[in-house]
């Protein structure tokens, strides 16, 4: 039997209230700090780890949420949930992502099919034409191989795919298997489409228009623009562009693309990167077989997930020792901070994939829920953040819990030696001072230069950052905000909170304006 | 007589906490709303304007913020500023950074020196070299033109000119003064400076070393990896390196550089955008008039800066309607959201500007402050933000008062027409609607589909994003944090917070490391 319970119902809330919060300075260090970071590590897919000793957890902070995994059912519900349970509940609508990287529960049938069939199918459509393309099967008017392609999306069929586009680029090429150059266009801002496509070959470009609906607005207008500049420069549209939306679409049967590939409403936009909407420009960037790499690094993250035993699930510690971060020590924001330049973007994609989920003040049922829910997510590649806002990470007035990432190895490979160390040693040596600077901090006389320490951090670690990492990366922080969600009792699966917008801008659009926007489309002259 | 007393000491403190908090959707609805909307707002320079409808302030409010200028003397601050007094003092320095766009004050003579005209022969100095550069004059060994020009930097030599950069890159294009292009190479991680160098020409580039002291490791090492590169690609390194440098750091007189350009101690790095460190890159990029351009708005928003008036001082009313949000309404952290693809970075410039000037607990003597001080500051791009974190900022727990900026015309002006209205009007119509969104919410029977409303924003309004305009923007949000310093009695233009991880980074390199740090730089095997 499943209970849809508010947090602050469970007992488990009120014993966490309760708990003595321990010192990171005394929990770090000496030996008793040297054995407590080997022992605070979990192992996660692809070789990667999570680190949490530096967060402000002990063994009896631990074991209460370890009673609080069970008390809020976590592995119950995700077990629903990848059993095809209507989770999104708003919308009642099945959430199937994890199917499209592997089968975690039963067989999940809904609109006639099988579900994991179904993606399987569209993944290997995708797998068969970018090989045409790659095979020169598949070319221009003029018979000439595709080099680029663009991909036109907004939200979630954008930033996902973009931070994981910039996340292996450089390993590709590296690797020689960088097979195509991807862009992409997301914005309504005129300047983004005409900024790319001025530097486009369009006659070697194929274009990628990814909308679930078929009617996104952004989308279909950057469409339009990308169909006016391949016919201004004389080529065919339809030869050059491709459609990846629901089959329900306009688009799905539309004899204005070269393919069409298929998504359903089991998959939210902000967790559509395993789907077709990652798999069309990640296949043909680099390859099936790196995409499915991702996926197989995700689906192993995924099983990991399903693990009953708090202690060895990754995904779950990371989710609540952010739940006891946000709702005991009572702190307003995550930092993201990788120390990998190739991860430039992926702290855009979180912020979508955990503002966006989490972003909710009323519970499953439509109550207004009593304790915060979803942080605030920011961050940038470290070390260029440690000469920006670390400032206030570690002497300003708030507390901003931080999420650091790092690997072993660089992608590229070279570098050079500068006052005995490496670059890639370099960049190493200060994620690890980070992490103990903002847990121990420093005294001195001087108090500008006193640091009060225990701001918490945790760290993910992995060897490389190669297509099976960022798979488990990707889906890592899928299941942590799944089970954050669980907690919060909120539906971390739909996003009423972006449409008022929508009904607003089509009033200014069509005049039917009056009070305050009335002067603003007056003031901006629209 | 300038006292330097705390917030918390004011009477204007305890005032405003005892005000009534207007309701925002009693101010903006009908035909008031439509009245304030046109009201709240103050010319900026360069043609753009602040507009502040959308805050939660109302005439008693604004009353009791302009007895808050007068009594924690922010003129006369700012006078002392621009004047040459040590406003940093706990590095004992002067701030002159407004010096370089202009003279607001009296001379300020250091080290020997009238410092305005220090500035101004640094700048005349990169004038005539980009000249020689742009005419042929100053070519490659094989005797070619730079084509490419490489910023090598971190922090505030990187962060500022790049948004600057990117800000203006299309709108170059679109004039035809796109003169050569420009690149940045900033993080330790060997990958970037790799990635930067292995899609370069390295025979007709450029390279811009800029660090202060000439001993920013980050920056050493990268200026390393450049040379590297040049040598192996049989080119001379001083061939093809520039320094921008302190004039008594190791760089200024080597024989390394074919040039080298000065700043000095009394430019911060967050604030050396339109010193020799912005002034450098820009003027090789887009010719220096263009530099030129973007620091006439900027000194000519420094003089509205400096406007006793209250009401007629943009900076000022944007400064303490953002104290009033996070001292008396109690918000963490704001959002920046430029409707503007070509402002896609300046969210980062002024993450770092704004946490690392204001992230401080102690005052100026180094006593511990009793209330917040900086927010956290984050942002994208609109419309892309209406997709991904936006859903957060309408319904989430916690309220984040929101910065629009907005253009009437875009860059390039290419544009297309769907649903009868062109994207630049989309996207106007866009944030129109999402500051009245914000502000009116709406009700609801079905709770998912509600919104509490209430979200305070500002916009600054613009033409169109010219360099004069930028220039003013850039001016406009550091006049704002300096007032916001000096309303919380902070340095705002030290950064000690920096420091400890550095120390720590070299114990880890050396190998001097026990407890939790060694034990980290074991699992990351440095």
């Amino acid at each position: 039997m499943i209970n849809w319970t508010n947090f602050d119902a469970l007992t488990s809330y009120d014993e966490l209230k309760s708990l003595p919060v321990p010192s990171l300075r005394d929990e770090l260090e000496g030996e008793k700090g040297y054995k407590r970071v080997k022992e605070y590590s979990v192992p996660m897919a692809a070789g990667l780890s999570y680190n949490y000793a530096a967060k402000k957890v002990n063994a009896q902070t631990l074991e209460a949420l370890s009673f609080l995994a069970k008390e809020a059912q976590l592995k119950e519900k995700f077990e629903l949930l990848y059993n095809g349970e209507i989770m999104n509940t708003g919308e009642k609508r099945r959430v199937l992502h994890q199917l499209t990287r592997g089968q975690l529960g039963s067989d999940v049938t809904a609109d006639g099919e099988n579900k994991r069939d179904f993606y399987k199918a569209q993944l290997e459509k995708i797998r068969a034409f970018s090989k045409k393309v790659h095979y020169g099967e598949v070319v221009n008017e003029q018979g000439r191989r595709f080099d680029t392609v663009v991909q036109v999306g907004i939200g979630g069929s954008d930033l996902g795919p973009r931070a994981l586009y910039i996340a292996l680029e450089n390993w590709a090429k590296a690797d020689n298997t960088l097979l195509m150059t991807a862009k992409f266009i997301s914005n309504v801002d005129p300047d983004d489409a005409a900024a790319v496509l001025e530097s486009t070959d369009l006659s070697t470009a194929l274009f990628i228009v990814v909308s679930k609906s078929g009617t996104t607005l952004e989308t279909l207008t950057n469409e339009s623009f990308v169909r006016d500049a391949l016919r201004k420069a004389g080529l065919e549209p339809s030869k050059h562009m491709l459609a990846v939306t629901s089959a329900t679409s306009p688009m799905a049967k539309s004899p204005d693309y070269l393919a069409a590939f298929f998504m359903d409403d089991y998959i939210g936009g902000r967790y559509s990167s395993s789907s077709a909407v990652g798999g069309a420009i990640l296949s043909l960037a680099f390859g099936y077989n790196v995409f499915e790499r991702i996926l197989e690094g995700a689906h192993q993250e995924d099983v990991l997930a399903a693990n009953r035993d708090f202690y060895e699930n990754p995904d779950m510690l990371d989710a609540l020792i952010g739940v006891y971060e946000r709702n005991v020590l009572g702190y307003p924001a995550t930092a993201v901070l990788p120390y990998s330049q190739a991860l430039s973007r992926f702290p855009a994609h979180l912020q979508q994939l955990d503002m966006e989920s989490n972003g909710k003040s009323v519970n499953r049922f439509g109550e207004k829920v009593a304790y915060p829910t979803g942080p605030i997510i920011f961050g940038e590649p470290g070390t260029n953040g440690q000469h920006s806002f670390y400032q206030l990470l570690h002497q300003g007035t708030d507390i901003v819990p931080l999420q650091f990432v790092g690997f072993k190895a660089s992608q590229i490979g070279t570098d050079v030696e500068i006052q005995g160390s490496s670059s890639q040693q370099k960049l190493l040596a200060n994620v690890a001072a980070q992490i103990m600077a903002f847990a121990l901090g420093k005294d001195d006389a001087d108090p500008n230069k006193y640091f009060a320490g225990e701001r918490p951090s945790s760290i993910i670690i992995g060897e490389k950052l190669t297509p099976e990492a960022l798979g488990a990366l990707l889906a890592h922080f899928e299941n942590k905000v799944m089970f954050q969600g669980f907690v919060w009792n909120i539906n971390s699966f739909d996003q009423e909170g972006v449409q008022l917008g929508k009904v607003l801008a089509k009033k200014v659009l069509s005049g039917d304006t009056d009070g305050g926007l009335k002067a603003y489309s007056e003031l901006l002259e629209i």
